[in-house]
């Protein structure tokens, strides 16, 4: 069952090219997931006092274009299944004519906020969202690093970063794989597709290193991303850019 | 006249602590404000269209209690006058029974955005507004530079930091400068009033200091704060903290 909620892009949600910001795409998709979940057992006052958190695990986004400022969408996310470990929920955003503008897929875990543990999936927060149990999951894309990273950054975990899970907000790091691109290049590119995988919690004050290499095949522009902590993997990304268009309505 | 947004604060707006951010509360002041300058030649699309942009000089916050995550709030703004150059106007956000939550005086000025340079006040702007020219500057905190900061951290300037006016948002400074105390106290206090006074912009890839020192009399903490680019002062912050107190209602 979809839950949707209307929202109308600020400014604030934009950057400079005017486009949806990538962290915010998130916090958005965050938001409908909260609205879905918060008469639940999984909303975050009941995981709060359960001492329960949830964590996201891997995220898949097809885009077809980026909203702008001033844009109404729609909202929507959908738990679609679950396992023994592992919940999926799906979310997308919608323009004004309900057409998709950005689709998302993601893996997602219960964990212990004390223990920092993995938890076994919840088979009443499930039933709640009328969540089916999967007797197959579904398959992400294999994200593996690679060999030859040609630039980095280094980045520093700030007060704000952190969520009420007392870690980096997930959308974090797309602020820092955003800004280790080249600003000539995000400023003239939008994401025909983002993969993300979460190997390791990134705490308050950390210092990460996000390294990134691009891949150019034809007029085709993939960037391939890390994130580590004293060399340890964090996070993996990849996304596949286009040309970003000024008229596309 | 005032102009009211209302909107329910996402877990995404608050920080580790469940209460408002400090930069997402000035996003939801500025959503506000362009909210009632749309239609108006001061909007963000009519600015744009003309080359100019509003930068913030300087805001005065006072605040009685942040709002949560969950809660509805209501956003107000008023242009409140204008003189030559500078443009006034307020803020607020005041929970469901009215009661304000928080206030916010501040001073904008119009600027080119090829030049970079200051513009005059633009009356027709004003006079859809319904904003009385003042023949007496309202006055704000003088904010100066202290001989003794204690504490220092290095920021740079993101991407993801830069709107639409192609330099850092306002509401970053609060990221960095929030960040530059200890976790522990920011987790057990909250602003009581903050003043800051924006003087230089900060541009794309720029390493700022954020230098800090603290002021104890009593239980009464003040914290001064300086943001500096190689030597030259870029804005000023002082913030006069009281604890948290988590069952305030």
């Amino acid at each position: 069952m979809r839950y949707y909620k209307d929202y109308q892009l600020e400014y604030a949600d934009c950057g400079e090219s005017g486009q949806l910001k990538l962290p915010r795409m998130i916090d958005l998709m965050m938001g409908s997931s909260e609205g879905q979940l918060a008469p639940t057992l999984g909303g975050a006052s009941a995981m709060k006092e359960r001492g329960r958190g949830w964590v996201v695990t891997q995220y898949e986004f097809e885009f077809t274009s980026l909203p702008r400022a001033g844009q109404k969408v729609r909202v929507w996310t959908e738990a679609v299944g679950y396992n023994r470990f592992l919940s999926y929920r799906d979310f997308g955003i919608e323009d004004e004519a309900g057409k998709d503008l950005v689709i998302a897929h993601s893996q997602w875990v219960l964990f212990d906020l004390k223990s920092r543990k993995l938890l076994p999936s919840d088979d009443k927060i499930a039933e709640e969202l009328g969540a089916p149990f999967l007797a197959k999951i579904p398959r992400f894309k294999k994200l593996r690093p690679k060999d030859d990273y040609k630039d980095e950054k280094v980045y520093r975990a700030y007060y704000y970063d952190l969520d009420s899970n007392h870690h980096v907000n997930n959308a974090h790091y797309l602020d820092w794989i955003v800004d280790s691109l080249p600003r000539d290049f995000v400023n003239s590119h939008e994401p025909k597709d983002l993969a993300i995988k979460f190997d390791k919690e990134i705490k308050y004050g950390d210092e990460v290193v996000c390294q990134v290499m691009q891949e150019t095949e034809d007029s085709a522009v993939k960037t391939c991303h890390a994130i580590t902590r004293q060399g340890e993997l964090m996070a993996l990304c990849e996304v596949n850019w286009q040309k970003m268009c000024f008229n596309r309505d």
